[in-house]
């Protein structure tokens, strides 16, 4: 028996997604939390390995086995053994051989900024500051030339295991919401760091500190130099993994925390 | 010279606004601040001794002397000393005599609930959960008839130290926003733990589990047991506090953290 989790975590506090030694993850709490409810050993493998002080409104994981727990039991069990910070949302089984990672059509990213002087402590865990006269139409003009396919070497942090610097570029905008500015992309993939290096060079065109065509020039494997600075973590959301819904075998279980 | 400074907290980690012993308080951590900027002891005074847990996003203290210090540095160097939950948003000089509790005319409270089986981690600081079918226009019909001057001993907490349950409510409100369930409410004053017994109250009536009417029967000095429990201080935010703008004498300056 396979299963899909949606999970939903507040990533400040933790090293990442990943299982790693020595630092705590979300990856490991997870499989901890199902381990314990199943008195055995549990692995999950997610669909995205997002860095250090990332959050997830919807990574999506796949995990087998545990066929004696029902769906409902295992989600309100997990939570009740996860740290705050960390959600199981919902459990689903799908057919055999689903991989979260592998079969992920697309994945959908928020980054969130806000216009102000100096940031509210209850905004700063989540978005960071940009200045109030920034041009958010710039920033969208500039947004709608990442559609497509492209060589975002430029925008790709070291440390990747990409083996090609192409990515397809599914929706991007810029939008402003009150006071506050996201930036919301999806594609069938993303390089490491590559939002948030996305994010910091559309801040430097918003700031007219570069101009909607030379952030185009970027778009053809230029270098990382080239691009603008990596904006910090706490802003980004990995919101949505999209698989073909043929996949589903049960029917969404929400839980009561 | 006295100063009127604007704050805003993510109350998560505190004991509350006020200072008091063996307990971390805003209140300390912003004289602490002040005062190492000064290298004197500094005293603040608050409009409102806000619970532990609760944030702010408009705090108001008065701060008497440090005269040698402009706006503009006072601020800047107090963040610069400040825990990232806690910042001074700004400053501006007012009338000597001004008294941040004593000159309120009203405060803005909000309390953020979000309708969801299961509370995403990355609202549960701000936010407490409601049921998907809870009735919003319930809630606000209920609200409503807070507006006016009314014995609110039913919603007080022990340990306040007002001399009369008597309190004026100017504005309240329940309204939807997207998921989100916000309930909005100004007044000139409030018993200590009055806008979480409300709100705890208010969610009964969402649920049906009391009456428009027997929520308005409690608006006559009913006893505490009569009312609904206290929602977590987690959900409240001190939004604004409103003065008679005659006090101000100079210009605002906010500032680059």
């Amino acid at each position: 028996m396979v299963r899909k989790l949606t999970i939903a975590y507040r990533g400040t506090a933790f090293a990442g997604w990943q299982r790693q030694n020595n630092a705590g993850t979300v990856q490991q709490v997870v499989e901890e939390a199902l381990g314990s409810l199943a008195a055995t050993e549990v692995r999950i493998l997610g669909a995205s390995r997002t860095d250090a002080g990332v959050h997830a409104r919807g990574q999506v994981a796949h995990l087998e086995g545990l066929a004696h727990l029902p769906d409902r039991a295992l989600v309100h069990g997990a939570n009740h053994r996860l740290p705050e910070d960390v959600r199981i949302l919902d459990a689903i089984e799908v057919e055999e051989g689903f991989h979260a990672r592998k079969h992920a059509l697309s994945k959908l990213y928020s980054y969130r900024m806000v216009r102000c002087e100096v940031t509210s402590p209850l905004d700063r865990p989540y978005a960071v500051r940009v200045a109030p006269r920034i041009d958010v139409a710039a920033m969208n003009e500039a947004s709608k030339h990442l559609l497509g396919e492209h060589d975002f070497s430029a925008f790709a942090l070291a440390g990747g295991s990409h083996t090609s610097p192409l990515r397809t570029v599914l929706g991007a905008a810029c939008e402003e919401r009150g006071d506050e500015v996201w930036f919301m992309v999806s594609g069938n993939g993303f390089l490491r760091g590559m939002v948030r290096s996305l994010v910091g060079t559309l801040i430097e065109v918003g700031m007219a500190r570069r101009s909607v065509e030379e952030f185009v020039s970027l778009l053809n494997g230029a270098r990382r130099s080239a691009a603008g600075p990596t904006a910090p973590a706490r802003g980004l959301t990995l919101e949505e993994v999209v698989y073909d819904s043929r996949w589903v075998i049960g029917s969404v279980v929400a839980m009561v925390d």
